[in-house]
C-alpha cells in the first residue's frame, strides 16, 4: 500500500495530512512596528553564517492577520482551515556582503501554520494574537485615516509577550525596510535520538505574485513582557520608530535552502 | 465607601467592570442564511405572549464577525477587549398582530459580549466561530463579486452547531427579511435560590445611528449538528432559502422593557 | 405554550439552558496562598454594609481545579460540562461585628461556571488558569510530600493575572482562614437600560455536605500582574504568608440573601 | 556565535526553544477502548514495511491527560509547561513477523507536545480532549469503584473527532493489548520545496522507569465523528470491545531508528 501526504498523518489516500501540498496563497492585513534595541542582542539571534546588519541595532515586530488557501482553494469556505493569526520578531543581518533580514520569534494561533512554517524555517510556537481591524461602517469601524489607531497583542503560555499601538498619519513613501530584505532563516528538525539535529539548513524564504495595498505610516508604542520563556527583554525597544499598516498578498510553493549550517555552531 | 460600576467586579473606582457602561458602539460583517423549518418546533422557543409569525416556519441563521465598544473607544487599540464573533438563531413571531422577532440561541467566543448579552436578552453561550473574511488582495482575499463563497461554522462545547456556506451571485433588492421586524427577546436572571426567576422580563432591542453597506446575496447550505446540547435537530431546515453578506454598524443604549413575562408558563 | 428552564435559552422542553437547575455537587484540589496587602484598597473594595476586618490587611489567592454536576450526575461522564478551573481572590470584613469574607475578583474557564457565579454573587470573567497536579505514578507525579512544588496561573484577556508557587512543607494543624468565615458577595444584575441596577443584593454564599481531605502546606510564593484591566497592584502582596493544598468537596442549592444593597454607593 | 538549543528557536544561550532536551519524564492518567473495525481500512493506514496484524481488525482509542516534564523538573512548578491532554488512535500490525503497534492519528492541546511528537514519529495535530477525573472527597468525585463511568472527548477543527465513555466494572487481568507490542511509527518532515520529505524513517517508541497502577476495566461506548478532515469513519468502530482506566509514567531518551522507509510508496 502507498503511504501518501506532503504531511503526516500520511495514508493510502492522503487524505488528513495536517499541511496541504503547496503552492500556498496568502491574503493578510500587516501592522508592523520597527524598533531598535541592543546590537549585540541581535548578533545572539543570529548564525555563524551571518554577519550583522549594516544597522546591527535594527528590528520589527510584525503582526499579520492571515486568510490562506492551498491550490483549489478549498480552505477559504471552512475559515478554520484558512484563517490564523501571527506575530514575528524580524532583525536585520547580513550575508556574504548583502543584507538580508531573518525571523527570531514568531507565534501563531493555529496548528497548520505552526507546521507550515516548521517547514519554511519559521522557529513557530503558539500564540494568542490580537489586530486591530478596518470595517466598513460604524463608529467603530477604525477606518483607514489620519488619526485612527490600530493596536495589536501577542500572548504566550500565558505570558504577554507583545503590544504595540500604530496611530495613522499618512501614506508612508518608503514603507517598512527592516523586513524588506531577502529572509534568511533554519530549518531545523531534532533527531530521533541525541542533540544533533537531523535538518539544519539556512533557507531563503521566497514567493511570487506579491501584491500589496498602500502603505499607512505613523508614530508607533511598543511594549514587550516580562517573564517570558524567551529572552525578549534582551531585544526590547530602545527606541521606537514608525509604524506601518497595509494588506498584503503573495503565493509560496517552498524555500530555497542556502546551504546546511555549520553545525559546529551547535557545540 | 461606594461600590461603583456598570457590572461587577465591583469596587470604590468602578474600574474592572466585565463591562463598561452603555452607549456602546458596533461595526461587524454579518452572513445570514434564511431557512424554514418545522412550524410547532419555532412556536416551542416563543413565550406565551407571542404568537406563530404569519410565516410560522421562517427561521435563519446570523453570523457575525464584531468589534465593539463604549463610548471613548478605548477598546478598539486593545482588540481583545473590542473583538468577538457571534452566531445566533433567530425565529419570526408576532405581539399583538404586529411582527416581531426572537433570538433563540446565541453563541458568542468572549465574556463581556456574553455578558452584554444577558442583560440585553440574548440568552448568550460560549462558542467558537469562524467566518470567512474578505481582504484587499491575493488570491486568498474572497473579494465581494459573484462566484465568491463565504463560509461559516459554530462549534460549541466541542459539539458542532452549525456550517453554512453563501455564495455571492449580486446585488440584494430586499435583503434579509426574518431578522428585520423589531427582535422581542426574555431578560432572566435565576434567583438566589429556588427556581423562580429574580428578573423575567420581555425587552424590545433597539439601537440607533445604524448604517449598512449594500447586501449580497446568493444560493447557501446550512446544516445543524447532531448530539449538541440544544434541540437543534427540532429547528433544523427543511428548506434553504438564501444567504446574505454584508457589513452593519449601530449604537446601542440599554433595550426597552416591554413588560414582565407571565410567570404561570414556568411551572 | 411553556417556556421552561433554570437558565435561558429558555424553551417548551427547558432542555438547552446553560445552567442545569440546583443542587449543584462540587469536587475539586484547591491551592490557597494568604497574604497581607494595603488595608484600605481592601475597604475599597468592600460594600457599604460591610467594615474592614480585625486584620484589615489579610486577603488570599484561591486556585481551584473544579469538577461539579447537577443532581443527577450526567455531567460527570461528558467532562466538557463538569470540569472547570478557578481563580478568586478574597478578603476579609466584619459583618454588624461578625466575621466574614468575600470574593472581589474572579476568573473561571467556562461559560456554565461563569453564570452560575453571577447567579450566587461571585463577578466572574473568564481566565486561563493551570495548576499543577498530583498524579499516582512517576518522577512528573508531583506526590502529596514534603518538599513537593505546587504552581498555579492565571492570565485573563491575554495579561497575566497571578502567578503562585507553594512548597509542602507537612500537614497544617490551621489550614488556611482568611476565607473560613461565611463568604458574603453582591448579586448585581444590571438594568435593560440605564446604570441603576435590576438586581443589587448581599448574599451568603453557604453550601453543605462539605468533605475535605486533610490540608498541606508551606512557604509560599506569589505575584500579580502588571497592566491588568483590574486594578490588581493596589491589592498586591507586601508580605506573602503561607499556602495550603487539600481537595475539597460539597453541594449548593443557592444562596441566602442577606438583604438589598443600599443604593446609594452607587451614586 | 554559537546558536543553541534542542529544538528551535535557537539562539546563543539556547533558551526559548519549543522543546526542551530530552529525557522528558511522562506521568499520565489512560482512559483506553478497544474495538473492531474494517481490517482493510486499517491496512490503508500501514507503510509498506509493515504487514496486518494477526488480528487485522483491532484498534483502540488512547486518551491520556498529562503532566510532564525536561530533567530538571522546572515544567511542574508552572504547569502551562507540564500538562497536556492527548487522544490518539493504535492500530495492530506486524513487522517481520512481530506484532507492533501503531499511531495512526493523534490529537493534543499544547504547542511543545506536538511538536515533541512530529520529532518522535507522532503526526499531532491540535485538538481540544477532556477526560473525567478522579478526586478524593464528594459526590462529583468519580471515585475507582465499580459503576463509576469515566467519559471523554476530542474535537480537532472544529469537529467532534472521538467520544469515549467506559463504566469501571474490576481490575483487569489482562489490560489493554492492541497498544502492548512495541509502537512503529513514522518520522516524516517535508522538504524545503517539491513533494518529497527531508525525513521518512520508521522509528521504535521506546521508554523506560514505566510505572503502571492497577488497571480498572469494564464496559464501554465509542463513537467517531462525522466530517472530520480525516477519514475517521473508514476505522470507525464496528464492535466496542473493553475498557480500561489506570495511571501511567514513563521516561523517554529519543526513539529507536528502525531504518527509512521506502520512498517508493510516496509516489
Amino acid at each position: 500500500m502507498p503511504l501518501k501526504g506532503y504531511s503526516g498523518p500520511l495514508s493510502a489516500s492522503g487524505r488528513g495530512g495536517l499541511v496541504p501540498a503547496p503552492p500556498w496563497h496568502y491574503s493578510c492585513d500587516f501592522l508592523i512596528v520597527e524598533y531598535s534595541t541592543d546590537a549585540d542582542a541581535i548578533t545572539a539571534l543570529l548564525p555563524a553564517e551571518l554577519e550583522p546588519a549594516e544597522r546591527p541595532d535594527m528590528a520589527c515586530v510584525i503582526f499579520a492577520d492571515w486568510q490562506s488557501c492551498s491550490d483549489d482553494l478549498h480552505e477559504l469556505e471552512d475559515p478554520i482551515q484558512s484563517q490564523y493569526k501571527e506575530c514575528f520578531i524580524v532583525v536585520g543581518a547580513s550575508f556574504r556582503g548583502e543584507p538580508v533580514s531573518r525571523c527570531v520569534y514568531i507565534w501563531v494561533d493555529k496548528d497548520f501554520a505552526m507546521f507550515r512554517g516548521w517547514v519554511q524555517g519559521f522557529p513557530k510556537k503558539l500564540g494568542s494574537i490580537h489586530m486591530t481591524r478596518s470595517f466598513e461602517v460604524g463608529k467603530a469601524a477604525c477606518r483607514l485615516a489620519p488619526g485612527t489607531r490600530f493596536g495589536a497583542t501577542c500572548t504566550a503560555n500565558d505570558r504577554q509577550i507583545v503590544r504595540a499601538v500604530v496611530e495613522l498619519e499618512g501614506i508612508s513613501e518608503t514603507g517598512p525596510t527592516v523586513n524588506a530584505p531577502p529572509m534568511f532563516n533554519t530549518r531545523h528538525f531534532p533527531a530521533a535520538a541525541g542533540l544533533e539535529p537531523t535538518v539544519f539548513e539556512m533557507v531563503r524564504a521566497g514567493g511570487y505574485d506579491r501584491d500589496s495595498t498602500e502603505i499607512w505610516e505613523g508614530p508607533a508604542t511598543l511594549a514587550f513582557g516580562e517573564n517570558t520563556l524567551e529572552d525578549l527583554q534582551a531585544i526590547a525597544p530602545r527606541e521606537v520608530h514608525r509604524g506601518f499598516r497595509f494588506s498584503f498578498a503573495y503565493s509560496v510553493d517552498g524555500v530555497e535552502v542556502v546551504g546546511p549550517h555549520d553545525r559546529e555552531q551547535l557545540r
